[in-house]
């Protein structure tokens, strides 16, 4: 195990009458004039968006509003974000949304303060030294923003989509009510398990394997996840499972996971090509590229593999065959992806398979990435990457 | 599974090298002068207190130390650091030790801004307003003060032991090196493992058990736990071992294993009691009751503790005995704490049997006690915990 911090300050409110409590915790942490930021119609139509309003109104909080916020959120919209927060003076961002809103936030939240572009920060060429404060009412378990410190933006310009990690804008607060993910579909309630599952995952597959604690709630987080998802996708109201894979998908991103090793973050960064390029689902994504991932890997230390298969999907372990029950462990997992509605390769996600070109540009932009590591298991130069985009194609 | 809040700021910094960072952290923190508050020789004999303090130095910060805190800290050493820091003008409290000196640490905090007694809070008479900002070095894993709302005082005019929690005392940051508890004696290692356990198993037997993430996690906890204990007892310099017994004590009392459910506490409220009049270690005296209240509560929801039985102590479930399988899983927890070299009842703890008016005394304090509840898992009343410290004896 290594030296870690440990960080994960925002206050949660969970359960059912949370939402009312969004006004006092604006107040609470200094917001006086609120930028509430949402994605598309349906924190509309939900009432949502009027119901978080209304709560500010009553409390006496300005607000303005900025909605259209998309999957694999675009600069432009953040840029439009941070133009409107200076104009009108904003001093706390409310999030209502998903990962994707919340990460436009994050965005905005550091670009109000700096006189470049904030692009910058994703490139590296620059470190935030501010950021606005913000919070949110989480409406999507899946990537986890809501207590963590990553956001991830696609730059229209090249289809470039690039991350950066920062404590600066770990969100104060994280309303999270399970009833708020009823309406959800089924495609999006399973990508977005997928995408908390990979959480753990990248965290878990580390070469820092003496870090009890860690693994522990690793394996003991994903279990719950994966046994959680068949009961929601059978009843999209079961407030029990709703609730377990909502918490479960800040816990799986707030470090916690991680503490004590270095993780590996190799298939989210080929999976954010693909989605730079495609404009997938970005669980969807991952659960696509996992597998071959998985087999690329796998020598680099097969007992990590073995104890995925046995403690996690239940494999039974073949004591004289440790390459087997890796594997077994990999199938698994590959055909509880297909039994909540994911992928297991590239064509099944974008209904063709991808062209030697697209993976060596895809291969290309990839180790060319400012974005985690480029694999800690094993790492990956561009011609392992295209072997895996080979593989899953 | 009930709504919940969870709220842990604490910034941790873990490992070999974390003391280093102990003058940053204050500086971070706002702390210009600062009241280094520790207990007994082992802070001064290891040379972590003039570590600290050289630190400090360096930095250019002012500071001034107060030791002597003893286990079950006493409210007349909370006055004198209430003093000192007045005097002083002191903005920053930095524990070095255990729960002990961060709860008592707390109390000074609490105490700096209020006019009256801060014995006040314990006995509920009065809300603090105010607390100043504290962080910890952390030399004894048990209490898991370092990252929690709780602080628990002895008053010795009446030897009364009441517990406050509060957000406001939430420490700022923990520093927390593994090697700094080589020196640990057996049975403080142990006493701790008992505590961090039960800090986990209070909140575990509830009647709230819908909260597979909670219940998921806290099993994982306890069965680390459980599993680290023995390495170090047999070489206490096993790094790898005494950090997940660290990392875990910390967790255990963060509140991440209560999350959607109330906690009993039961156990730490008849334990205070027997602090209180025998200045027992603490964990040890949970040890010695934990078994006797586990007989006398079963009833309420044998499945519970059959659960705790097979997913935590090992036991096999003979599903035609639930009972039967409970049981066994007590007794487990009896031998794996005999195993360490903790009590299982009073006589074992304090050499001898407690009699009848101790027992009736005790039960009086416990039941007009302002501390936790009386328990969530059975309500105790005074006849209630007679028995259980007769069952106990």
């Amino acid at each position: 195990m290594i030296d870690f911090n440990y960080y994960a300050p925002t206050e949660v409110v969970f359960g059912k009458e949370s939402e009312a409590q969004v006004a006092q915790m604006v107040k609470k942490y200094g917001g006086s004039k609120v930028l509430v930021h949402y994605g598309g119609k349906s924190a509309q139509k939900s009432g949502l968006l009027d119901k978080v309003c209304n709560l500010l109104k009553a409390e006496g909080i300005q607000y303005v509003t900025l909605g259209g916020v998309v999957p694999n959120p675009r600069l432009s919209k953040v840029h439009e974000g941070i133009d409107l927060c200076r104009k009108e003076g904003v001093n706390f961002i409310l999030a209502i949304g998903g990962g994707s809103v919340i990460d436009s936030s994050k965005a905005i939240a550091y670009g109000v303060g700096y006189d470049g572009d904030v692009w910058d920060f994703y490139t590296r060429k620059a470190v935030p030294k501010s950021s606005v404060p913000l919070g949110s009412v989480l409406t999507i378990p899946a990537a986890g923003s809501e207590m963590s410190a990553s956001s991830v933006i696609s730059n229209e310009d090249g289809g470039i989509k690039l991350g950066y990690n920062d404590n600066l804008c770990r969100p104060k607060f994280a309303i999270m009510n399970p009833e708020r993910t009823y309406t959800l579909p089924k495609w999006q309630t399973a990508a977005g398990v997928a995408d908390i599952m990979m959480h753990i995952m990248e965290r878990y597959f580390s070469h820092d394997t003496d870090m009890d604690v860690s693994d522990n709630l690793a394996e003991s987080l994903l279990r719950t996840v994966k046994e959680a998802v068949f009961p929601v996708l059978k009843n999209p109201e079961d407030y029990r499972y709703r609730a377990q894979i909502m918490w479960a998908g800040s816990l799986a991103h707030n470090d916690l996971a991680g503490c004590g090793r270095v993780g590996d973050w190799a298939t989210h960064q080929i999976e954010h090509e693909l989605s730079g390029m495609f404009d997938v689902t970005h669980g969807a994504g991952l659960a696509a590229i996992w597998p071959s991932w998985a087999r690329y890997v796998m020598k680099e230390d097969v007992s990590r593999f073995v104890r995925f298969a046995v403690n996690v999907m239940g494999v039974a372990n073949d004591f004289t065959d440790p390459e087997g029950t890796a594997i077994k462990g990999v199938e698994t997992m590959e055909r509880f992806y297909h039994a909540i509605g994911m992928p297991i390769n590239i064509h099944e996600l974008i209904g063709r398979e991808i062209t030697d070109d697209e993976i060596k540009e895809m291969a290309r932009k990839c180790t060319r990435n400012y974005t985690i590591t480029q694999g800690n298991f094993k790492v990956l130069k561009a011609e392992d990457i295209e072997e895996i985009y080979r593989m899953a194609r």
